[in-house]
């Protein structure tokens, strides 16, 4: 599958480490109608502060991105090899500079070298195509142990529109590896003011609703680029039906590669989906879902295959949601393990157990005290994340 | 060293494992002046509920306490159980119901079983002894290594008083077994407000800022009784400057247990204080020093012996607090790693991998923007921690 108008490539730069693609391109053959979500993080790499700016006029033409430094930390100096290094790229594509976006993932807090940028530039944009996707999606790895690619078509008034998004990430925030980054493409013809929304939407309960550690990174993007090639009718706000239909399936691209993400997630060995229904406030079941699946102890009890729904009291107790302690149910996909605050017995909890020697489940806690629901994506909590975490720069 | 009036025992009573003490009993040959600080968990065990009840008095005489099983999350019968417990050992002592408290810790969700109580609570009246404290100190061990014991004695006005403090807790909850107990007994004469008020603001200073993986139990409690055996002159509201000297050696048995619980924290191979400096507010500083404490990727890096200062950029980042990211410095003890916000270069980096080596050093966030500070200790995130909560149970 192809987007029309868009390529990609990725070279060995030696950015930091040799003989693997560390620097890859996405161009688009005309300025793409684009939209961004970046890091809530205080301290911003640079070229999250550079592509905030620049996205203001809502249009980009390419994506130039690096692995191995994540230009994080790295104060004026920092900013002025992120402008220098589009400026390489603007040239070599012949392209105004403002329409190239920058992104880096990699070690926090060291300059970045310009050179390496400068030498394989000429070879990056020369080996630009269609089918460079691939490879860009393995540029940005770092401790990501698969590509994460997603392609999608959709049929907007008769006209086949394409959407492919690549996305890396396997901590919230990497070791030193910092870092989700996304980038989606798509030949949809459509105005600024709906990619934004649908973009912005889209994150909020996709991206936003994944959590690895809990801990969100200073270089944290989703870069969306529509650049109209597929020549469909414009997806505008006087096409509500052919706009839904679009939006549905660009959020099923950001879902999917978010479920990656879980999935790849540093040293995980299951993935879990934790739902809180029946609450009071939509914000309530909210913090209380990101409050259990941020407990280590209750993400170390998935890894331990252990249905330790005391576990999940505690962490439900010192959240923000209100709810009456003697009115929760808890249930491992259908197990009722636990039910107005106290537990089912010992055969309920054998079959948990059972349910938690899958590769994935879903944990639902249920409040017994409204209608609002929530639910967050994550992984389990192993020796192995540690090993990742404490070993990895040395 | 004795505290006048106090005595302690521990017995097997077989609760949940054979051959360890898992019921002990701290009794005052008078009623106690008394006073606690309960979980702010909203999931609150049955014992917890109970002493907040009674404590109101702000008296007590006797203090009942199981390991084994926590008696949360079970309902009216847990509540029923815990007054029936309570009024056994009442009976045995020969003393009013309602100066009993109870604690519990152990597994979340199991009917506590009353039988071992009432068949071990004659043996453990019997064998109540001065220098029974090191007894009831193993007693409500669960997955801590070591007893944690601390005796202290000041000088009040020319009279000896003695304080004695127990404690257990090696996560903030456990697996299972959840929970931190602190029980300080003193032969100190003082009014229940000023007790109450040492306690309170102890609490806040010492227990409230030590963490070992950011979550809060069910039964966490810390309850202080005062039976003023030692007769010293009254420490109230017209002896400021012995109230004082009283306080700071009160405060310094918190701290020490404080610290004995961090070190002895699930899997810990370091002490690690985290000192925010410079902030704007205290509330801030508090909350960067806790958000840099409880970040897994911060606390895997210290068990790495990786000076990552980026990582604990990025913490800070996603904290509450107030700060430039341009005007950060951090420092591993005396070497500073980070200045404006960006590193200080290799040759600093490896002096404080030198410091991380140690098993005990303080981290210095300084934001350059105020002078308000915060400090709150903690341990590092072992394999070992995974191995602990994931096997525990199973």
């Amino acid at each position: 599958m192809k987007v029309k108008g868009f390529s990609a490539a990725a070279v060995q730069a030696g950015i930091r480490y040799r003989d693997r693609l560390d620097l890859g391109l996405i161009y688009s053959d005309r300025p793409a109608v684009a939209a961004g979500v970046f890091t809530t993080n205080k301290v911003k790499a640079a070229p999250v502060l550079l592509d905030i700016k620049r996205l203001r006029q809502g249009k980009a033409q390419a994506i130039l991105v690096n692995s191995g430094n994540a230009n994080a930390c790295t104060g004026e100096q920092g900013m002025e090899l992120a402008r220098s290094v589009s400026g390489m790229a603007a040239r070599q594509l012949d392209i105004d500079e403002e329409l190239v976006q920058v992104a880096s993932t990699g070690v926090i807090g060291e300059q970045l070298d310009a050179a390496p940028f400068a030498q394989q530039m000429p070879a990056l944009v020369d080996s630009l195509s269609e089918d460079g996707f691939d490879d860009l999606a393995r540029a940005i790895m770092t401790t990501d142990t698969v590509p994460k690619v997603v392609r999608k078509t959709v049929d907007i008034g008769g006209t086949e529109v394409s959407i492919l998004g690549v996305a890396k990430g396997s901590g919230m925030i990497m070791p030193n590896m910092a870092t989700m980054l996304c980038f989606v493409v798509t030949d949809a013809q459509i105005v600024f003011p709906v990619l934004r929304e649908i973009v912005a939407v889209g994150v909020e309960h996709t991206f936003n609703r994944i959590t690895v550690d809990g801990d969100t990174s200073t270089n944290d993007m989703v870069l969306v680029l529509a650049n109209g090639a597929a020549g469909n009718e414009w997806l505008d706000e006087d096409s509500p039906e052919e706009t839904e239909t679009f939006t549905r399936v660009m959020h099923a691209v950001f879902q999917e590669l978010a479920s990656m993400i879980v999935v790849d997630g540093e040293g995980a060995t299951k993935a879990v989906t934790i739902r809180v229904t029946g609450a009071r406030e939509k914000e309530g079941a909210l913090d209380a879902a990101r409050t259990i699946t941020n407990s280590p102890l209750v993400k170390t009890a998935f890894f331990g295959e252990d249905p330790n729904w005391g576990r999940i009291m505690a962490a439900l107790g010192r959240s923000d949601c209100f709810f009456h302690p003697d009115r929760v149910s808890i249930a491992f996909d259908e197990v009722v393990m636990a039910e107005q605050g106290m537990g089912a017995g010992p055969e309920a909890e054998q079959e948990a157990a059972r349910v938690m020697r899958k590769d994935a489940f879903t944990l639902t806690v249920h409040l017994n005290d409204g209608t609002e629901s929530a639910e967050v994506q994550t992984c389990d909590f192993s020796k192995e994340y540690i090993t990742i975490n404490a070993d990895y720069r040395s």
